[in-house]
């Protein structure tokens, strides 16, 4: 099946939501041919900070779907026809001071698909941020697709167990530092190999504010024999677009049988594939 | 700690063990200043070819340490006061008709420090290749050296365990043939960084004979950050040194602490690093 990609790699501004997701309004309404899903990067509302995060979560984190930013996306996935992967930040709808990093799929008629909420929180975001505990793989249009987020792609077994669950398509959204292009490149691509599927990682550029850290940029999606479809630099606010045919998954896997002969590690047996 | 390795890129000649045997001996004479361990490719001495281990294994076949091969290695590393990797068509000391794809280490005092049986045979291999059942990572002049041969490069898994083990160097010997360029350099590259160690690929090159199918060469050596210390083409019968500092292995891990957090999905729990 072919569906078309859209990377978008945005310069979010720090904790400004009004300006972010109305950037996101304009690029995507000057997208001539649409493509139908677009993938924003990590905290794209607020951008990424790790010290405004831990000052002002409370205001930042929204609950989803209530919050202004997951109806924003929704009224934007409505108003264009297409479907969002965006990164916020989340509050517990139950217990106070307690946040996700967490991504949600939003289809063209506004339906929130799923969710997934940040599994490798990064030991500095431990400070703030809860660890998810499910793998979420997510069914869009027929087309299985597994969630995660920014140093989650540090671990190839969290991928493994989603293309052993049926993921076709690994969706990587980050806020990586400058300095740092090579883990965006070696670890998206190498996730794709080894479980002969696609990947694409959408990474934040530029930096929210002067004293924030600089994100690389350097988005990419790459084919089931771990070849780069598509690779962008440091571009900012800009959309890359990629067609993906997942019948080549198929065709790669006749190849190398590597997802069956997996199971005599054995480390997967057992596993319910819920972290908790 | 800083070593030297030599990665001996060759064309074996099909089943003609003392024409390889002399041509590695050649080579590693030829070097002015000498690697401290050389790494060989899958089956150097006889050549990888699939229809001629299906007809002769039992001739081409060697009891470890006892076969000719391993002597002849033991003489050349004690000759040169080198270390080795070889990798060789193993005869089972015990069961008539059965063989594995083995890499064994010697030192330069000829004693060899350990084997490894290839544990992922590929599918059209088992028809005459039985599965090693024991991960191997050899103490080396207090390196700590994981093996690994050819398709056991797809599983992330096994390189996981190794480096879990404390490997910090991983060897990866293999015949892959030419088309198939891109997983050597993505697999090795990813386990290198995954693991936040370095990883050796040495892959033979050439065609053992007229019939044979040839080897894509592309020999690499990646370094704890997933950055390409050295990447042969296909030239034959080289050898490409690189240098080692174990050193690094640390500093990267200061970055990402990846390997602390990789027991949250408790997949290598209770995994006691035998298969069987």
């Amino acid at each position: 099946m072919k569906k078309i990609f859209g990377l978008v790699q945005l310069n979010s501004k720090l904790n400004d939501k009004g300006t972010n997701l109305k950037k996101l309004d304009s690029l995507i309404s000057k997208e001539v041919k649409k493509a139908d899903l677009y993938i924003l990067p990590e905290f794209f509302n607020i951008g990424y900070d790790l010290e405004s995060i831990n000052n002002y979560a409370e205001n930042l984190a929204e609950i989803i779907p209530d919050g202004e930013t997951t109806q924003e996306v929704v009224r934007i996935a409505k108003k264009y026809n297409i479907s969002i992967v965006a990164n916020i930040l989340e509050k517990d709808p139950l217990i106070i001071g307690k946040y996700y990093d967490t991504s949600i799929l939003i289809d063209e008629s506004g339906k929130l698909l799923g969710k997934y909420r940040k599994i490798f929180v990064f030991p500095k975001e431990k400070f703030r941020l809860s660890e998810g505990t499910s793998i979420e793989i997510i069914d869009w249009k027929g087309i299985k697709i597994g969630l995660s987020i920014c140093y989650d792609h540090a671990f190839p077994e969290l991928y493994r167990i989603m293309a052993l669950r049926g993921a076709q398509i690994l969706i990587i959204t980050s806020a990586v530092p400058k300095g740092f292009e090579k883990l965006v490149e070696v670890r998206t691509s190498a996730r794709a190999q080894d479980n002969q599927l696609f990947a694409i990682g959408v990474n934040a550029v530029g930096k929210p504010s002067e004293d924030s850290i600089p994100f690389c940029g350097n988005s990419i999606a790459v084919d089931p024999h771990g070849d780069t479809l598509i690779k962008l630099g440091d571009e900012e606010d800009v959309i890359a677009k990629v067609s993906i045919d997942t019948d080549k998954i198929l065709e790669e896997r006749l190849l190398e049988p590597s997802l069956h002969e997996i199971k005599m590690l054995k480390i997967y047996d057992g596993i319910d594939f819920r972290i908790d």
